[in-house]
């Protein structure tokens, strides 16, 4: 069975103006390679409620499992709740347990949840809770879309405890070898090897150290043997280049 | 006029696999948003022909400009310009000019041009070339696509020379005030400061810092005017706060 796919939906203008470095990609990346659920796609796109609610449909029609970053804290900026259920046509509001747990982050909640703080207690009907260890505010999965938010200490905690509850596949293995040639040199033999294993996808990134031109290989698949077997036909390509002529 | 709208578009199995942190997507931001382009949008795909092509039509027919990063090396994964020339339906094919400009990479062109690089001198029909000082292989403009390397050296040199190339529009700017109060007493002040000052966007982004929580607020407009009345609203806002009750 093919492992379930996956897009990842961005939400913030602090990532398109360039103002923050996004790091939840990468992160939420390697963790759904561990889980052999394949993320085939990430978009970022601007606080604005007709872009998210479009992207959020585009992407959850597509692919199995849709995860969002970005947008549930309480200020008139948070609208991914909002959107979400606009986007699949349910209603929402303050939740009593959302509530409750959010309340456990106060010492005087009666006060100290004011309306601001409430909005992070309003989830779409039939969603199911996030849990939060950091800073409790939950978030929710609402049918195949994992709502989540932007602070990546938060971000982080939240795949943590949402990952094991979805179903995987066969994790996506890597092997990196290094290649002391510059990549023009690679390429020609590289290629072969690529055409003569096509379950295993090899990649060539290049670097330049002090003047040194190499290239990292990185074969990726689920199958141990085909990596394996795709590794030794690399590695028998680079020692044929190291042999003097 | 309202300023040019773009997109990027990211180009790689190295990005949705975790294995890179991308940074040219925050990069090309700010370069973007002090030319006065609006980026409103950005994806990242894999290395799929499909996927690619897809992607940059649908991002071409929507945004004023698309910026793409990644895939344009001598490996058999580097297939970048001949999805462009696919989505645009035109030929693709070694041409002398950016030739020339690979041959001076090289003691002895002759030689050293294999096949495998001079894949790096096939441009469309029709494009315009990206200088790359760093490494001299050329990215190139077809139409409203913009099409660059990964390698972050070689991308932002790019951006450099392509950029004032393009025309753009007011730059966008921004003030940040940071305020020393948990979010949830900020946003219903805050959130009257954004409904009074609609032309300005405002984020919001917390911090917590040795145990004290507070947030930056983030404003950014075209209009300078605008700018600072909404920042001297939001500086007597923060001010309110403090005062004793």
């Amino acid at each position: 069975m093919p492992n379930p796919t996956a897009a990842m939906l961005t939400i913030g203008d602090e990532i398109l103006s360039g103002r923050t470095q996004d790091t939840n990609m990468s992160h939420l990346a390697r963790a759904l390679a561990a889980a052999g659920i394949d993320l085939r796609e990430a978009r970022t796109v601007p606080d604005v409620a007709a872009e998210i609610v479009a992207s959020v449909n585009a992407l959850r029609t597509r692919y199995d499992h849709v995860f969002t970053s970005g947008g549930i804290g309480p200020t008139h900026d948070d609208i991914t709740a909002d959107c979400v259920a606009a986007a699949f046509g349910v209603g929402i509001d303050v939740r009593e347990d959302a509530r409750a747990i959010l309340a456990t982050n106060y010492a005087n909640p009666e006060v100290d949840l004011n309306p601001a703080r409430l909005r992070m207690a309003r989830i779409p009907e039939g969603a199911t809770l996030i849990d939060n260890p950091v800073s409790k505010a939950p978030g929710f999965s609402l049918g195949n879309v994992h709502v989540m938010a932007g602070v990546p200490k938060v971000f982080e905690a939240m795949v943590a405890g949402l990952i094991p509850r979805l179903t995987g596949g066969r994790p996506l293995l890597s092997a990196t070898l290094r290649a002391d040639f510059p990549e023009g040199l690679l390429a020609g033999p590289l290629g072969e090897v690529a055409r003569a294993h096509p379950e295993v996808a090899i990649g060539c990134y290049p670097f330049d150290r002090n003047g040194v031109f190499g290239a990292n290989l990185v074969l990726r698949a689920q199958d141990p043997a085909a990596l394996a077997a795709a590794e030794a036909a690399t590695q028998a390509m680079l020692d044929a280049l190291r042999a003097p002529a």
